[in-house]
């Protein structure tokens, strides 16, 4: 019983914990204060750190929420370990609002590269943890599906080794520039989100 | 596998978030600080613009609930293309609770007419994804459930119509005048809040 | 298709604004500020009014949820009307994390009869959106599945009238003493969320 | 009907309840301020106690949401007992925030041991209630499944014993020494969230 858990209520949980992480990421940017005289619009162009923190949060969230769901499409089957990498692994999605709103409050000023940092290092750490949680439940044949076939495994071994490399850059560029470092962020996202037949020679 | 997700988990992620988004909006809403000698009541009056803008942000974001749920309900298959749009949709759902946040705080004072803009362009934007979402549902046939006659996807078509010209002129309006702004939209969330068939010819 | 929608989504987005709303009420108690030399725990017990709205609340819209709950097994379909009135509802749920932080910050001081007043006048405009809710379901005999007798419905009719009655009395108490009206919505959220056995002259 | 809820209702809503209150955890984390010539790298550092209450919290809540799903695997059927005290352990869990929020501030500083003591109590309390909503369900045979064991129940009513021994070491240390309170919390914590086979003589 305790052993074998049915993925069903794994998955509907993780999709609660992505959600509303994905949603909460609002309450970072905060209504500017605007002093007498002063104009509300420059107020809120200025704040624009906090809204390029927002969707890039935003969409990285949704991708790696995209992923897990297509992880748990193999995966048929749970244990005790799966389940506690999963919730290390939502441990790390959890905590993505902080960095946000560290990155948007000190992307201008002395702490840029500390707050790139910060950032770039939150997803390098989920990216391990999402290739631990895919290791495990890929390295036992119980786990997965009877239906999947070796080579759809080997495709998904090969995507999650972009991510480590990916988030790695990013996390070395951060302490040299801040810019450089978010940059990479920004073009990861765009580059998972858009639909994968764009990249490929054919569809 | 990657490329047909089924919309059913698709559906019951946009759900959270449109639910956890609708929930949030209270928080926006802060217990006024009352002086000694001062009256609470007054203080809670004086909010108004608050209330106004929590009741309006909750009744556009169940009316585009209901709308997004009409729309899975014609939509039977999912590719990646409408998971990166219907994210898209999402970030702009997630978002409502900062413009709402900002008209509260502004739509008295010099800054009215700045929020009134912020706060309908917001769904100005919105309406565009639905538009964008709808559109590249219904131009793929396959993605259709196939019992849906071409004569309802017109229907939503002409709908659909709809959000981008009042949002627009809501958008138009709030460099003249903030109420008139607000007051489109908030037009706009009880006609579409309304049932239909008291729009309708007869039943 | 517009007209009728199937209640499962319905009742699965109206549980989750219910438990996010209820979730949401433990951001209202704040972590109290200790100058040097004071004492922590003395803080702590100082503010007990917020630790009083938030089971009273917690309670309260937990059973609400259940009230939700057994009104969606009696109701079979829904339709454009029973979405807005449901609507309407969750609206007034989520509004309640704002009195219950009035009341925690306001419960002491000369607020307390306002706080009072806006507290029980929420919960009293909430019973009778559900007396709305339920009147419209319950007069359209084709919304009610066809396995339930009208003696089950008779019965709810009779429960549904004791939350405005009740919530009416907390209300008109409020404005001449805020401990009367607190203790009668206390005392109604203990009574709803025992079992009915207990009242019952035998199970 | 009012009698006999079916537990799958029971089950979502309270996996939103506790999905919603380990994500709610992150906002109790706040940006440091950082003044001119400060670093901010320094200032997250001296955060540590918040990432350690949140990270314990995350965990805590995680495996006694694995407890949850665990004892509903088994409970088939539900009361109006079952759903009060049901209830009344989520009122608990929804409290987790707050208790992780007071640990975060005064972990260094006079308040550490009453500031422990909120918390490991929190938790004795919450195992207490989880207690309490086993006892019932265990107790009446009719609402739990045909197929469950008789051992099967006996396992789990010793391992219910651990939670009150433990959290209730950890209480009663916190007078004395928070370090040592927390430290009991976070061994419980790392200990239920590895998996019993580790534990077991042989898998």
């Amino acid at each position: 019983m305790s052993a074998a858990a049915e993925t069903g209520r794994i998955e509907a949980f993780s999709d609660g914990v992505f959600a509303i992480a994905i949603t909460l990421l609002i309450l970072e940017i905060h209504v500017p204060r605007v002093g007498p005289g002063a104009s509300l619009g420059a107020a809120l162009l200025h704040a624009w750190p906090s809204y390029l923190a927002y969707a890039l949060s935003f969409v990285t969230i949704g991708v790696m929420w995209m992923n897990h769901h297509r992880l748990f499409g193999l995966i048929r089957r749970g244990d005790d370990v799966l389940l506690a990498l999963n919730l290390l692994l939502l441990l790390g999605v959890s905590f993505v609002p902080f960095p946000t709103a560290v990155l948007a409050e000190h992307l201008r000023g002395a702490g840029a590269r500390t707050a790139a940092l910060v950032y770039s290092g939150t997803f390098l750490v989920i990216s391990f943890l999402f290739q631990g949680l895919w290791r495990y439940a890929s390295g036992r044949r119980r786990l997965i599906g009877d239906g999947v076939a070796g080579v759809a495994l080997r495709r998904i071994d090969r995507q999650y080794i972009l991510g480590p490399i990916f988030y790695g850059i990013a996390t070395v560029l951060a302490p040299f520039s801040a810019s450089a470092s978010v940059g990479v962020a920004l073009a990861l996202a765009v580059v998972f989100a858009l639909p994968p037949s764009l990249f490929a020679p054919r569809a």
